[in-house]
């Protein structure tokens, strides 16, 4: 099955799982628009490559590990589009989901998700408890305080963040848990696949920078500009717009250059670039190359 | 050491987990002010008991599953009492957490909470990984969608919510999870210790109500009447006063008695009652005795 399909499936049992027996109709509403239709999945399919190089040996664990990523970072969008944060109407194009189910069903909603997202991993973990522990504590701590996203954006809420510690709890650390947990899902040593994660999100940090301060809401499916508007840490308000366009792809490059030798690296890194090039602006890279 | 002790003692490290390595201030002092002081911390005491019933063969692992549970009742708590839903500016007679360090903080303390729940569970699992499945499989169905905390708080923004379902979600699901968690953390067959877990929730409710029908906003430590006020199912409108009385006493009697055959059953009795006690409104007990 192609990882694409074995992510969505994955996602499917996983959140069908709330909706047993007359379950809040708001929340359940909530919860599947949170998670469906997706966006790139850009960090599962990472976590699904990464276990594919190491063998895969238990594909449904590399599959709950990659499922509890994208429900994580689906709870975070869903929280960080409330009002009280970006307030953004949309998402993915779509009406974000407080705007269709209120405020509080959205919060509730990202509540869900995150719980949703261990009970994922235990479910699978009964396959092999010992790599259960590994795997909770590595995407617990990319989500949790301090190093997780919960602590990039209460950075948000302090007075001249220190830039490289919020962008690393907020963008970072969950794309690191994407390409370490498909190798622990794998039963392999996480070490080598760390720095993989870093220069991607990384990558993905500045390639957000440069939507925010360039793209149409059009374009970004999501309201604009609210960095800077915001004055929160952006890398195109750091090195301008061209700086920003070399960063990005020299963190790309970076990347490639990361996949350590493995089973089939040559289209792991094929995969990391074309990943990585969803990120951009394609306009810009273009004009920049 | 006594088991209150050992409750403060794990919460306190689990806590200090979040606030290492220059975390957001915010953010950290929100965590700290969601679980310390606590209140009765009934649910992890009754984890213990429990697990000491069953011979408390790891001590650790019953204490992060004691810890967990209160840290998941705290982050319920937290994001409980924001404007969105309950809107309470006090909670255990003091400043909410959103009432000191702002709603947006509070918010991702709570999700921060969430996460160090599981993360606290992992890392005493590795002791025993075999019993780290089903204690996050309980404690997730607990506290998730659609038979946990955040589906029974998603009943209240759903017109003529089914009482029965609303109170097992909203309370009664993370007290069965508080008994059953004590069993498989000592190994444990965790079935006989359900309805001790059902009964203490069902007491519990009802106690809730009676205070938010009866007391004032000083003893409570929260505003109170918000349940009448905001039409949620309620013993005290469904039985009267009295009626409610009686259902509570009736639950605590069946509570006592459900407690299973086992080491100092006794004892576990008598810590049942005490703590199904301190629940209730003292004068309207001693006035219906």
């Amino acid at each position: 099955m192609e990882a694409g399909e074995r992510i969505e499936r994955a996602l499917e049992l996983a959140v069908q799982r709330t909706e047993a027996d007359n379950a809040p109709p708001k929340l359940r509403g909530a919860i599947r628009h949170g998670v469906f239709p997706g966006g790139a999945r850009v960090r599962p399919r990472l976590t699904l490559a990464v276990a594919q190089a190491c063998g895969d040996d238990m594909p449904g664990m590399a599959e709950a590990a990659a499922a509890a990523i994208e429900l994580l970072h689906c709870a975070s969008l869903v929280h960080d589009d409330l009002p009280i944060f970006d307030d953004a109407d949309t998402r993915r194009g779509r009406p974000s989901v407080h705007a269709i189910y209120s405020v509080p069903v959205a919060l509730l909603a990202g509540d869900a998700l995150i719980v949703l997202a261990f009970e994922t991993l235990a479910r699978a973990g009964a396959e092999a408890p010992s790599r259960l522990v590994p795997l909770i504590s590595t995407i617990g701590r990319a989500v949790g305080a301090p190093y997780g996203i919960t602590a990039g954006q209460a950075w948000e809420s302090e007075i001249n963040p220190p830039a490289e510690q919020y962008r690393c709890a907020k963008t970072g650390a969950l794309f690191v848990a994407a390409t370490t947990c498909g190798a622990i899902a794998a039963g392999a040593d996480p070490t080598p696949w760390r720095k993989l994660g870093h220069r991607l999100g990384e990558a993905y940090q500045v390639a957000d920078d440069l939507l925010d301060a360039v793209s149409s809401a059009d374009l970004h499916g999501k309201p604009v500009g609210r960095d800077l508007a915001l004055g929160r840490p952006n890398a195109v308000a750091e090195l301008g717009l061209t700086g920003a366009v070399e960063r990005l792809e020299m963190l790309i490059r970076e990347a490639v250059d990361a996949v350590p030798p493995s089973k089939g690296e040559d289209e792991l890194r094929e995969l990391v670039r074309l990943q990585a090039l969803r990120l951009a602006p394609k306009r810009l890279l273009q004009s920049a190359a």
